[in-house]
């Protein structure tokens, strides 16, 4: 069994996090396309639909970067093991910050996005270290 | 190494099921790809076309939502351990119903989507409980 | 805390490499939307973005399918070990050469495709042996 850390287990609350800001993306292209009445399957239709689709679709696509580079620097700690809740809790915010900015005008989701692909490169780095020290312990133990 | 217990293997067990079901809805999207002459990298073209696509995107969302689910409350069980993957099961099964549904008519699609949003949910409060008093165990002990 | 041999580790620097290349995918689509003048949200505009979001999106399908296969054979692995992360290896080759191969004309696409699914069968296969093997020591212990 996998022994729980507490920073494992910020690690796992801000998976919950990052799952129910997915979730919230979906909940509002639902919404988007009652007000504007598009009917499935079409997603195109009305300029803040389509805004809306594009954060759910955008967020995916960092969700799926975000989450094994977290597990994977989560599973192999260097240095201060919270910094990687941490950045995790970085990429929650600014992807909340994108969603908010891009419904309100799509060239407002640069800062969010930043925020959320800063939060990746720092996990990036986290787990290309940890790789790399376990890989160095097991060779030359 | 992690310990295998049953609960765990059947939620691996969920998972490869989880897999072919969106594996499948890809499939599908091929069949109708070909079926209707429409040429890659359209995504639109012909409404059951439409409809196998909005299938496959969907079910990646509920997708990324579900899989951390599953194994966050996995790997911290609360009460009967077998509830994991059961509601992993229900998951699987509300998504093809959605599927099948949803290639008669986009209006038929609302069963099979909310059996698997009730799954998702189910492991969503068993991930809680389970981060909650796996903290609470930890900073009492 | 889970035992990290070099094989799991080989995973995990696969897993690393399979999130570049999903990175890497929405990195070109960036370009082209820059290149094209296409504004956000549109997803569409010219042939050469169309490929590039359409490569994006297959390569996204392909992950969720892919990387929760590895995970599965890399913790439950059966016969040689090294064989789950060279699989991984095949994947991410594959889904280069379907990049490359789709933004030079989507005819080209076939043979990255098929490396990438090869392996995901692969480890599908890997991932039910592993399974069902655990399965039956715990039943039989």
């Amino acid at each position: 069994m996998m022994i729980w850390t507490q920073a494992k287990l910020l690690s796992a609350a801000v998976s919950v996090l990052a799952v129910l800001v997915c979730f919230y993306t979906g909940v509002v292209v639902g919404r988007m396309r009652s007000k504007h009445g598009i009917e499935a399957p079409a997603v195109t239709g009305a300029p803040e639909f389509d805004r809306a689709y594009r954060v759910q679709m955008n967020t995916l696509e960092q969700f799926a970067l975000f989450l094994p580079l977290l597990w994977l620097a989560t599973a192999l700690p260097v240095a201060i093991a919270y910094l990687t809740p941490a950045l995790g809790l970085v990429w929650v915010i600014g992807r909340v910050l994108y969603m908010r900015g891009y419904m309100v005008d799509p060239a407002k989701r640069s800062l969010g996005f930043t925020v959320g692909a800063v939060a990746v490169l720092g996990l990036l780095v986290l787990s290309i270290v940890g790789i790399a020290r376990a890989w160095l312990a097991l060779s030359s133990g």
